[in-house]
């Protein structure tokens, strides 16, 4: 993709160039991130958005702090918890948030007694490794995604799992792209995807700037298209991923789910490893944010639902590993979903 | 309730006052139709929508439609002819529509050779008994249903089924309403229902007059609920019923349908005998609006697909009566749902 979504600018003492989603797909816009509250804001106002994304987001986040933490060992670890906190609570559902700054931790623990330069040079070299394993973990979902597209005509998707919710490809894009290649009749619906428009903003501007054919519906239309034998396959991302295969992904993906197994539709997840959340046992156990009423009820400063209406806003669900025919991981489709494939295929 | 949805102000040559519900929650406000172009306008731009609601516009749009024909019984016929193509035209799905314009043109072959004053006297009154008999319908679909939210805590409802569908309190919303009166704890949930918002909007907007507790929520949250037992039933309205049951409803209808199935929870629909179409053995048969792409991609102005997008928007899905626990009509509630049932009750 020639726009990038997240991107480092300049060396150890630069800066961190984000693409600001919640403007597309009309005005091409970033943010420049000198500091963590930067950051944050961004992740919390979901200018950067994506499990994937937020996790190498964060671990840039963490060099901006270190720019700031020149003292010695003992400042340097203080200073590096309190970023690591406030980053680690800008977002609760996505795991690998919390797997990108525990990576990050660990390089904060091998390098804080040493000069600040080396300091500074180690942490970037690490944020810069997990973006390009990012990159490398959504050409492999890809190759090993792909293939299950190449007898579908039409994949609906939820939410946008690509570049932009990425450092690479995607996650249900980078299957999605794949699978075009392969198949070049492949056409894609995506899902508008109440209350933020993620399908209709970017995940249909992606698909158009990959010249990937598609076609936007609301939410409550895929089923339609599902009895008229207009869907042949099902791809999705996901936030976080339980150690039996529950999924918490973007709300309404569960919706999805469950009509797919009605409609005998086949339901794929694409993650890669670092969304696997091996120390919660299922799904009933994942934080799901709830946001903004207004989200809902006043959408771009137009009031819908009256004032005196209660809203309800959770920005996940989460589906049973049961739903879920298979998951695309960097390492190959988990299919059968239980703990014992998971397993198999990670450890 | 204080507001109306519709009326007709004045003596046989009064005109039309539409509440113009593409303007709630936020203002109210009347449009004044004295002119059958007025009312299509009306109808078509969904300043006055549901089903039933249109059904009585319609035969007002008759009587409007005789203030201009004042010639000889054939010219008469002829005027009243071209004014009941165009308004049987104005939106293809509801059946009410055709089925009002029918008894108008009864009024109509009745009258036409009488005196000017005469037919206009005759034709109002038929609107006036088309729409209190819909009121009545609506308190009788509110005294059958009722009951079958005693024991419900949360009814989830989609679009809006209520007073500003029709002339009395609504077909779902009826039953709703009587549901709350009998069990004051009833809580509903009201699906947003894109593209049009009319559950934001309009449904929230009634149940808010009327002190009934409600929440919005997005079309693709309502599984997430379902999932966790807060929904215990589902009351939808329709625009069209086939002979043997299937229910052409607002696009989403469908979807909740499924859902409900999965998860065990009864779904009624609420409709009046006239919103049947014996002629149409099934719902495959069911003409399906198709509106324009602007209301999914760019809402209010606001662009939120790209423009080289496609986009899918068609107004209403088809439910098979095999998901539809049971039909509330005025006459009582037809379940289980089938061909010999719909007969039994309603022939």
């Amino acid at each position: 993709m020639a726009v990038r979504a997240i991107e480092w600018v300049g060396n150890e003492t630069g800066l961190l160039r984000l693409l600001d989603q919640t403007r597309l797909p009309t005005e091409i816009e970033f943010v420049d991130c000198r500091t963590v509250p930067q950051v944050i804001e961004a992740i919390k106002m979901l200018r950067v958005r994506g499990a994937p994304a937020i996790g190498v987001s964060a671990a840039y986040g963490i060099v901006l702090a270190a720019h700031a933490a020149t003292g010695d060992a003992e400042s340097f670890r203080q200073l590096m918890r309190e970023a690591d906190e406030a980053l680690f609570a800008s977002r609760p559902t996505a795991v690998n948030l919390g797997w990108a700054l525990k990576e990050m931790g660990q390089v904060i623990r091998d390098v804080a007694s040493r000069p600040q330069e080396e300091r500074l040079r180690a942490l970037l070299d690490r944020a810069r490794e997990i973006e390009s394993e990012d990159q490398e973990m959504c050409m492999a979902m890809g190759r090993h995604g792909g293939p299950l597209l190449d007898h579908a005509k039409n994949v609906l998707t939820h939410c946008n799992a690509g570049a932009l919710a990425t450092a690479g490809e995607g996650t249900a894009l980078a299957v999605i792209f794949e699978g075009a290649r392969r198949n070049p009749g492949l056409h894609v619906y995506a899902d508008e995807t109440r209350p933020l428009w993620q399908g209709a903003r970017l995940t249909a501007w992606e698909l158009v700037q990959n010249n990937v054919p598609c076609t936007v519906i609301c939410d409550n239309m895929a089923a339609s298209l599902m009895k008229g034998r207009r869907i042949d396959a099902v791809v999705v991302g996901a936030d976080r991923i339980t150690a039996n295969g529950d999924v918490a992904n973007k709300i309404g993906t569960y919706s999805v789910a469950v009509l797919a197994r009605y409609h005998g539709i086949p339901f794929y997840v694409a993650a890669p490893s670092s969304t696997f959340d091996f120390e919660l046992a299922s799904g009933d156990l994942i934080p799901i944010e709830q946001r903004a009423a207004g989200e809902v009820a006043e959408p771009y400063g137009v009031r819908l639902a009256p004032k005196e209406a209660g809203v309800f806003n959770p920005a996940f669900d989460v589906t049973p590993a049961e739903l879920v025919t298979g998951i695309v991981t960097e390492k190959g489709v988990i299919s059968p979903v239980n703990a014992d494939a998971i397993r198999a295929m990670l450890r």
